[in-house]
Order: structure tokens, then sequence, then C-alpha cells
């Protein structure tokens, strides 16, 4: 079983390895990182490189893809390598998934039309501009369209654990999360604006602003 | 602010990205990828290339390290070129950190003799080994002695919150959990070898002995 998971420039990186953590647990599938070519790709900050180890025409028919998201997919609002190579290989998967922004680029490529879908709480409006009908779930399936969505950046682990229970089964899913021992403990149960006081939000505004 | 995290060979991706994504938000902390030369670094199973952008001579005295874990950590257990950077470091950190098997290198370092610590589930014999008095906990910390150790691969997530909260203040910590939607959902409580069933367990031995 192939995963296939595009980098592009300026992507979220634990979008993109949450999802791969889970994944590479299982034996019987295999990850490769796309990209537009081989090489180096940097996240949205410029700290980190991760390699594609693929270009685009190389992978063309994956069995599962997963898209991450992060500033970088704002590029391909009306269209790009990325989006083309989506449209080209949904047809033909077994669930074409994304994490964050990813679901943009899912729109994008046309696939999220009149179907509820889910991105970063961020980027509500974006998505809804895709033809998408946005919720605020953490995960949300269309089995039938073989199109699943995930919430913000950490959503992707919750994600790939369900995407092995349907791949494989349900002891498969366990056994890729006891080995990442995901048995979250967060100091703080901050993990959605509804969850936390302006002051916090406020904060979060200075950083966004301080970072672009 | 500079956090060090250190990339060797066969290294689990999301040990190091996991608190990656937390610190990066943060914008008084830059975080530098290490590694004992500059470039492309592989993880465990070969499947994903991160790029150190410094070499551990280049960066001598970081402020914060976090030491990921993974199956390359066995190399060092009587020493190497990341051990002798941790020891060489540490007087002069706010934090020297560990997630999963990352806490061998502290113990290789010397770090943690005679101190309680955690590591992933799986190798808490081998933590023993290094002088440290292991113990299932999530995250471990000791502020006087200014070592702080998290348990198996995504624990690294919630440590780094946790992290941000000492470093910063608690509204940053709150800010960083918004931002990456850390509001974990997974589909099973099975984070844990005392939550899942005896066939979780077999599984899994069968995939890492397949994947080995």
């Amino acid at each position: 079983m192939q995963v296939a998971i595009p980098l592009f420039p300026r992507l979220t990186a634990l979008d993109a390895i949450g999802p791969y953590e889970v994944l590479q647990r299982i034996p019987e599938i295999d990850v490769t990182f796309v990209g537009a070519q081989r090489g180096e790709v940097r996240t949205e900050n410029g700290l980190l490189g991760l390699t594609a180890d693929a270009a685009f025409d190389e992978l063309p028919a994956p069995d599962v893809i997963v898209v991450p998201g992060g500033i970088g997919t704002r590029a391909f609002t009306n269209g790009g390598a990325v989006v083309d190579w989506v449209k080209a290989a949904h047809p033909s998967t077994r669930f074409t998934t994304s994490v964050c922004t990813g679901s943009l680029v899912l729109g994008a490529a046309g696939l999220l039309d009149g179907l509820t879908a889910t991105t970063h709480w961020g980027a509500v409006g974006l998505l809804a501009r895709t033809g998408a009908k946005p919720v605020e779930q953490r995960v949300v399936e269309h089995l039938e369209e073989r199109i699943i969505t995930a919430a913000g950046v950490s959503s992707g682990i919750d994600m790939a654990i369900r995407l092995v229970e349907l791949l494989v089964d349900d002891l498969a899913a366990q056994a890729a999360q006891v080995f990442i021992e995901y048995d979250p403990q967060p100091p703080f149960d901050a993990g959605h604006p509804c969850k936390v006081t302006p002051e916090v939000m406020a904060r979060l505004a200075e950083y966004r602003s301080a970072r672009s």
C-alpha cells in the first residue's frame, strides 16, 4: 500500500509528520514524500528542511494521499502542481485526505464541492470559498467519496489512526497508537479557540503578526 | 532564545517535529536542527529525510536542547558525537530535555545519574542501565537540575507546551497549543500498553519484527 505525502514550500511540518509517524508503523504501508521535484522543501518559517524523495510525475497513482497544510497552501488557490497531481490521482486512490489547510488543496482540486469538510480553525472562511461546507469537527469522513479531512495541525495524528483502521483493521490502528504512545496529557485544556480566554487569543494574534 | 534539536541517523521524526512545531510558534524562540555535520539525516526506516542546518561545533551553547529518540540512539550507549555535544552544552542550558529514547542520550552523557526519568515504554530497562530511575510518567521534570524527559514519541508535544510555559509564560503555552489545535481526540484509548489487549500487543510485536 503506497501512501504519498506531498511537500511544498512553506508547509506545516507536523501536518505531514504526525500521519507519517502513525502510518509508517504498519509494515504493509509504504510512505513516500513527493514534491514538484525531488529534493529539499522548507517549512513555513524556513527553520526545517524535509526531503521530497519523488517528483509528482514519478508517483501518479498512490493508494492514499495525505495533503498537509501550512501558509504555503495559499499559493494554490487557483491551482498549481500539487493541485493538478491530487486531481489526477484522486480517481484511483483508496482515500484522499488532508490535514489542516491541506483541505484548501483538496478544495482547489474540486474534490470538496458540496461536501462537509474541516480545516484549521483560522481557515474556515477560505475553505468555504472552495465550495466545501466547513464544519468544526476534528475529523470529517466521506467514506463513499473516499475523502477525509482533519482539522488543525495535530489532528492529523488522530486521522491517521482512523485511516489505519480503515486500511487494515482496528488492531493495527491500536498497535500504531500504542507504539507512538499517543496517550495525550497536555498541561492545558487549550486545544481550540472555544476553550481559551481572550488573553490567549490576543497573545496568539501578537505572535502571528510577529512571525509574518 | 536558541533551541537546538539534534538529528542523528535512524531517529524517530515525530519525537523531533512535535516539540519543534510547538516551540517555533513563539517569536522569541529560534529552533535549529543540528547534526554531526550539516545535511540530510534519514529516519529509522529511511522513509524520511530531515536537514541538519548546523554541525554540533557550530552551536556549542544553545539555551534549550531537545533530544529525540529512535532506534538510532542505541549507537550512542557508549558515547558518540551527540553525547559529547549534550554533555558539553548542558552546563549552560536553561533546559536539557529528551523525548522517547532520547533520554538514553542524556543518560549516556551522565546527566540522569540517580534522577527519575522517563522514556518510551519499551526502553525502560535500557534507561535504568544509564543510572536513571525510570518512572512511567508522561513528562518528568527536574527544574533545579534543568532536566526534563518525556515518554514515547507523541509525548514530546505535551512536554514542549510545558517548556513554553517555563520559558515564557502560560499564555504563550496556551497560544502555541491553540494554534496547533492540540485538542486530542484519538479514535481509541490505546496510548499505553496498560490500556490495550494482548491481541494489540501481539500485533505490535509482529509489526516490529517485520520492520527490523
